[in-house]
């Protein structure tokens, strides 16, 4: 008995008290407190860093648009791709961000939560977006995109736009359209609570297509540049500087690493490595298609349809780049990279002026991309695919009429073209009384 | 008696033994060591962005200064601006992290741990900087922000200055004035022990103002171009490219990402992404300042007013963008971009020639911003608002009295100013048998 | 003895209990799983950020090319250095990486895996790669790096190749020269199982060197251009815009952040950090040493040999990134720096036309700093130069026999050299029907 009573005095010698664990318990708490604000910096970073990344796409926009448009009017594609993100950044802090994002109850096709960002201390906890970004970092990263839409737009109507119609239009549609109908899909909308949700991983429609249509109404309202269809003839504009233009596409590839890989929301190694690839394999494709297509249908290796075929590459896979393999990425770039080339030649057939197609990259290989989530990758399907016209229509009705309204109300009150004469001698010498180049030397 | 002994036996096994417990323990001890190890990882990562980031800033300066300086010079400054960040890391490294950031105890007005770096294994632990980054990211970061100064200068001085004698200033620049008069602050010198310490969170004045005030003195001492102010009018000279200029402005915003972001000196989450914030928003009101104010003031729609719009919005904010919200920052970047318009204009009046506008951006935005901490944000206040000038007095007198000495010295004793001669036809055909842009074309 | 017994009941009333136990146990656990995955994240965001940095090298080397030949053939370079990065992407998907890391037991001289990439999902596991970064990460940065050596062959042999001779050349080179020979470091080939493994952190020789000798073969098999070498002299043929080529330098040196700084292949802050350091500092003596060897050799601040001194000093430290002070990388990139110089004169003696220096930076400095890790750096002896040696010569064989092999079939058959016609009116108007510039104004 004493003996028994020994062995159990002798075996609670060796067990843990509860003080200890206690400790330890308390240790761990700790440990996994620091642990959730380590994985919100490790995901945050990511989430900057592609914010970064998108912000320089503005760049990519200006270089594009500035190095295939004429000399004459460098200063002036300068001056909106300029001021375009600043407008963007700001539109987009007073109201646009509470129109596709709000932090109301809403019903799912029109909502809005105030002026004004930061309003509630509480959004800035780690509880927020899962705890894979801050609420600063959201604001940011979705203003950076926002201004993209009327970037693209810029492009297209260059040359014989005026610069207050566009800022007007600017306002207006980077300030309600793009965030009321972002709203529809990404701000949890009536499009992603349909029974097979609409797809648009990261914005082939709700970006690249909406500005695609924005573009179109502008070309039709404005009319072409005078001297660009004579005679039954498409007469070449050749643009300032293709070097210029060639960085504006570098840096747009490199931005989309921000624009497809930031959609992840999180830096998720998985997700986000396999997009940067599927991403990247549809730009190096379309490159390859726009080459192909261009030497087949313009008999010349033609550097301007490498360009935009990289960029219809990239606008297409950007529907699906989640969801698609690298294979069917490339299928997806080289088909848009072919496309945009066609796309390119009809547009000048229905006397439609794109100064650097904006509508065959953006537009039509925006369309092309999101159907394609239908056809290619996990989701593809019937159902998926009736979802994406469906997705498709509701975009492109509400962006072209809005942007087709806006343009004709402007062009029929205050004027939306320059006169004839300044269209001739340039925009940058009326209206900004500067040079884009003076390589002259005083020799 | 015996059934509770049995009782006692029987909880007894239901109780954890230590080795248990001590496993455990070990387990935790161990995780507890490779979470820092993580978080030192993740922390590190976003400060190597940033390093990386600042240095595009480099190129963002080549560009803005190239781009608005004329064709005929367009190699000297791209000589200058290329060789100054090299010449500014390895006179950083060699001399003056060690007088910025010493590693001994000093009296707050000027200390020194001596020649080179990375001379004590010990710097490199998970223990430096808080375990935020490594003691090698520590002077890479401050490395890349230390040739910024001297290269503020360059630009506000082209077109007429020697390179030998820019390149003397910018040894001693570099190498003495910006790491002795930074140690004040940032290298917790007498600055930031004051009762109430002065506040200058990433550089409005360390940074941008020293370099606003070294490029005065230069101004200064070397006078106007020739044919510059003739007859009392100013002369405009119109820069080489106005692309190139905007490919710098885009680069400088983007590098305001790690400038600002990394200036956080970790890359904690709700910080950082609020700087990030801070910072945009400046920089998108300050482009609509500049265009505003260059409306206004210049009849005309002026891009150069708009891009240095921007660089002031982000100059003006980076003393306090982690204290503003992101509606003051607003205000202090609108105000800025109009500023800059005004104080262009006064300099002409002066007969001051800053070929770029360094002068009106850097350090009159600088100074604005840094006393903008006295009256808004989280520190606003009277006391606040004297320390601020305390500082900006100090900084203001030290950087401009040994930048005009340095530029003197070198004008009476070697000659500051290219001859009149070179000075017409142009530097790059003198001194570097070579021409900025060879457009032509064989036919 | 009761009291005894009561003593024992109280002592285990502060025991803690097997479940509460074992309750922790699950939680760190759990917390353990979650900490993997949070190290990968860290890991793999800069793995990802290095891809991109590498990835904007293509426009760094177009950039360059573009900058430093004629005019009349901007297009031709822009045209080659767009698809290049593309073929580049797709060959390496189809076939590159699983020829330069097969994931099959081999001999160590030529392994393969089969067409595609992502073919087994266990690739895509936590515990690939170390847990520092995933499968897609890992083919995207190595194919990011797979084109480079490509990239380096096309600006030496611009000006007077035929584009599609020189996209076969790209396609076999890329395509299964590049990997083949790199597995034999990287790939965990023969040069690293010898007893003193060969030493190439991040490329000097498998990237850079490989590049090079290709270049050299195409410069021989083709002749220098029309009007280079005339009555012993050697004519100037100015670059179109020196600003783009300094661009170009700058976003290399950026790039370089990702090439060096991602080759240690993980986000390790000790080790990437040092690495920052010695790739900066290297670049940074190579632009001194480009600048003080250019003085004295030609007699002008000749920019062209101080971008080139960066470039020479990156490619020089790449291969010691890792095993060099900062001090030692100074010295490497110094003599880099002033190497290149040297050897760009001799290249011109000895009638080899490299348009843009490719040789004397890539292959010369490449090899340089390959041989320099047997004599600085924590490796150094003479059993490492030894096997430094054996690596250098081993690449050099197999690169320049294989690209001369190729280079001399295309031109024996279809023809490897444009006509002198096209040569002399510039590519761009003949197979491009594109002007590279057009900055006429229409007054």
């Amino acid at each position: 008995m004493n003996s028994l009573l020994l062995t159990v005095i002798e075996s609670t010698n060796t067990l843990a008290s509860e003080a200890t664990v206690a400790n330890l318990e308390a240790t761990v708490t700790a440990m996994n407190q620091q642990m959730q604000s380590i994985s919100l910096t490790s995901h945050n970073v990511w989430m900057m860093v592609s914010t970064a990344l998108v912000f320089i796409m503005h760049l990519g926009f200006a270089g594009v648009e500035a190095g295939f448009t004429q000399a004459k009017n460098t200063v002036n594609i300068l001056f909106k791709n300029t001021l375009t993100p600043a407008v963007g950044l700001l539109t987009y802090g007073f109201i646009g961000f509470n129109l596709m994002y709000p932090t109301v109850e809403g019903n799912g096709f029109f909502t809005w939560s105030g002026f004004g960002i930061g309003l509630g201390a509480d959004y800035i906890a780690e509880t927020y977006a899962d705890g894979h970004y801050t609420y600063w970092t959201d604001f940011l990263f979705q203003g950076m995109f926002a201004a993209t839409a009327a970037t693209i737009v810029s492009g297209a109507v260059a040359e014989r736009i005026r610069i207050s119609g566009y800022f007007i239009f600017t306002l207006l549609f980077v300030g309600l359209v793009y965030p009321i109908t972002g709203m529809w899909h990404w701000g949890a909308g009536f499009l992603s609570q349909m029974e097979t949700p609409f797809v648009d991983f990261a914005g082939s429609t709700l970006v690249h297509s909406v500005g695609g249509w924005g573009a179109l109404a502008g070309i039709i309202v404005l009319g072409p540049r005078i001297g660009k269809y004579v005679d039954g003839k498409v007469i070449g504009k050749p643009g300032s500087s293709v070097p210029l233009a060639t960085i504006g596409v570098f840096l747009l590839w490199l931005g989309w690493f921000g624009f497809n890989g930031g959609s992840v929301l999180s830096a998720n190694p998985d997700a986000v490595s396999l997009v940067l690839v599927t991403t990247s394999m549809a730009g190096a494709a379309g490159a390859i298609g726009g080459y192909l297509s261009g030497y087949f249908a313009l008999k010349r290796l033609d550097l301007g349809m490498v360009l935009n075929g990289i960029l219809a590459g990239l606008v297409g896979v950007t529907a699906g780049a989640d969801i698609m393999s690298p294979a069917e990425s490339v299928v997806i770039g080289f088909i848009c990279g072919n496309v945009v080339v066609f796309a390119s030649i009809g547009m000048d057939k229905l006397r439609l002026d794109d100064c650097v197609g904006a509508v065959p990259v953006h537009l039509v290989c925006g369309t092309l991309g999101t159907l394609a989530c239908g056809v290619l990758g996990q989701k593809a399907g019937i159902d998926q695919f009736i979802s994406q016209l469906i997705g498709v229509g509701c975009y492109g009705f509400v962006a072209f009429t809005s942007a087709f309204i806006i343009f004709k109300v402007i062009d029929k009150t205050r004027g939306l073209r320059v006169s004839p004469e300044h269209e001739k001698t340039g925009l940058d010498r009326h209206e900004h009384g500067m040079r884009g180049y003076t390589l002259t030397y005083d020799e």
